[in-house]
């Protein structure tokens, strides 16, 4: 993508900025695009097209505002852009005159179990050099869409939840945000729950400038919601909003598990900020209220991947679960279970509270790999049943993963299944004898 | 209390009724009335003064109504009465003319560590004669005041989750509600997340119909918040909001544990819907979240009784904690601890659900006595070192308390506070060597 200048003010009177795009639906034939102008609303209109500068269709969206303290927010910009087709490059424009801009994303295969498809990982982002080299980073890996774990900005960090600081993030991100969809959720620094400034509403700046496409999964809250992507079901969970049994959340994820088909979507992978594994001593065990009430779930459903941020360094687990525990009589400690998922947390994207240096020791059995460094992953769905992982530190060069796992789909090659396949889609075979094997 | 009829429209036109109140105030010197007026709004106004029939002060209300799916509620009032004096009998009148109805209430003694007073104890009531059968035993109890438990009017189990049923419920229990002060709490029939019938709000009946004095005790909502009231500091906890680390109750909490002054009013009580110790396989290790989130606090804090409902059973606990349990390298299971509270489950009201008659076999350690029988517990707090403790089990005569525990305070009865007592406030020894210790 290319290099527009990160943190500036794009020129031009009342240029949009900020410019970021999200999946529309559920299946990835809309995108919304979202972006800030400074002086005045300005027109909510998007162009797009299928060739460069040929805009043949227009979306309107809606205009949004607020306030925060002493902050006052830029007009805030929503527009769904839907009927797309599949594996389509779109060229987009907003703003007008002088002040245009234009960008272009591509739209992901259709819905397919062997539809290959490209992941980021991003968490904790900030806006540091850190954040920035974590970005740059991320260009190079080939990723199509980002799946981001919670912890934006950081706004709230400075001095009085400085809401200047989610333009700046905004504008720093713009380049990688207004050319593929971040699949977003929130973290605690999205909670911005500030008593002593008279602010006592939760997620403010967030929900005014973050939108997802959560009424396409019959969610009832923006903070969670799925979506399906080429051969993934993403499932994004609020990890500081209401989740126990009969709240909405729990309500709704019950439902949206049943709806996954890993006949079409075989890869089934969880969004949540808080991990629930985590050997870190930063933020341990704040997971464990989220996992007394999913984990369960999780194993019953075979969930491949759990993404979480929070902690500011990187962690992988084996497949473990503790659903066995009992208060009164039961089991103690995560045992290997087949069915579980794979816990990964990636709060390493760099933001200014810096590395969480400190793990337990000994590293616990359920730990397979844990580092205290910047960096985003990235997961390679090659087909219905094999997917490449690999985690990208920042330290390193571009083509020296530090952790890299093929990881084999929890539904398409248990045993059944695996008889049941008549093609062969273990062209992969090779590389698993090259790096290590899950 | 007079024996008003129970779930009976009074007479005359646009009558108030559903008649409750509650603590308006931190500390017992405001009550809030709330009523309903079925045809107009009407006035929102409560006369009141300390002789019978002699009105001669006047306080302003407010009014709301809502509606849920095809309910359409009357005009709700809620009307803040303050400035009154402590260990007063007030009369108070609602509504005019013909139409116009008079009560009473007792304002509880001035903050005290020796003020005697007794809390009632009742949680999931419903409106079944079970329900009725427990408002008439707590009557005979002598309980001034009533911390109830969640899980108010089961209107979400009738058909359509039927409005009418919160309106039925306001008259059953007005018979003690317009009398004495309920401290209200939510529980899971409270929640009514109905999308479909297009009810995605949470709480949305109760809220609208239930206040607390939540910013008294600066807490940005009604669903979780604290009153002081003669010995007792009592913290309202909302077990399906958000609670885990950094989300607004969180931050309250560990704000009002700070607050609280054992010197003043050393009884310390957490109320909550969802019970965190609980050996009946109803709802089974469902409080896991929170105890997860906030256990390590009561234990820190010395909390002396934590009352929660959900299960239809009582059941005491011991003195246990678990809060030395570790996912890497803990404790498995609940261990005796002398700064724990004391867990008392009292879904026994008596709601349409029926009772909950099935516990784990055998009884774990950490419980102390339970059974699935309908009834209300009785908190008799003597002075700052003794309470007298008694579950009222309704298949029996009025006296005889089926649990009876002599509650020693758990911040003067430490060892190096008893020392400091001067004057000896151990009365109850004879009590003592009558019955049980706990």
């Amino acid at each position: 993508m290319p290099k527009s200048e990160w943190f500036a003010i794009p020129k031009g009177y009342n240029a949009p900025q900020q410019v970021h795009i999200t999946q529309g639906d559920y299946d990835g034939k809309a995108v919304i695009v979202s972006w800030v102008t400074p002086e005045e609303p300005g027109p909510s209109e998007v162009f797009y097209g299928k060739k460069e500068k040929q805009y043949d269709q227009k979306a309107e969206g809606t205009t949004t505002n607020y306030t925060f303290y002493d902050y006052k927010s830029g007009y805030i910009h929503h527009c769904l852009v839907d009927g797309l087709e599949y594996n389509t490059k779109y060229y987009y424009k907003i703003g007008s005159g002088d002040s245009a801009r234009e960008f272009w994303f591509e739209t992901p295969p259709a819905i397919d179990p062997d539809a290959s498809y490209t992941f980021g990982i991003i968490g904790d982002l900030g806006q540091t050099f850190n954040s920035l080299s974590t970005l740059q980073h991320y260009e190079k890996t080939g990723g199509q869409t980002v799946l981001f774990v919670g912890d934006l900005s950081y706004a709230d960090r400075y001095e009085h939840d400085d809401g200047i600081r989610w333009d700046s993030w905004g504008r720093l991100v713009e380049r990688s945000t207004a050319y593929q969809p971040w699949i977003w959720n929130s973290g605690n620094h999205e909670i911005e729950y500030r008593p002593d400034l008279g602010e006592t509403s939760t997620f403010k700046p967030y929900l005014h400038r973050y939108m997802t496409p959560y009424l396409a999964s019959k969610s009832s809250s923006p903070m969670w919601y799925a979506v399906r992507r080429a051969s993934a079901h993403i499932i994004v969970l609020s990890s500081y909003s209401p989740f126990v049994k009969y709240t909405p959340q729990w309500w709704w994820l019950k439902n949206e598990f049943k709806r996954v088909d890993r006949e079409k979507t075989p890869w089934l992978i969880v969004l949540m900020h808080s991990p629930m594994y985590n050997s870190n001593e930063a933020h341990y065990m704040e997971g464990e209220s989220m996992r007394a009430a999913f984990e369960k779930w999780f194993v019953k459903y075979k969930v491949d991947l759990v993404f979480a941020g929070h902690v500011h360094a990187y962690e992988r687990s084996y497949r473990i679960s503790n659903v066995n525990y009992n208060i009164t009589s039961g089991n103690r400690y995560p045992v290997p279970d087949k069915s579980a998922p794979v816990y990964i947390t990636v709060g390493d994207g760099g933001n200014q509270e810096g590395l969480a240096s400190r793990f337990n020791d000994p590293q616990p059995d359920y730990s397979a790999f844990r580092e205290a460094s910047y960096g985003h992953s990235i997961l390679q769905l090659e087909n219905r049943t094999h997917a490449v992982y690999r985690w990208n530190r920042n330290d390193d060069g571009n083509n020296v993963p530090a952790d890299t796992v093929v990881f084999h789909n929890q539904y398409w090659t248990s045993r059944t299944r695996r008889r049941r396949l008549k093609k062969n889609h273990f062209h992969l075979e090779k590389l698993e004898d090259l790096i290590s094997l899950f």
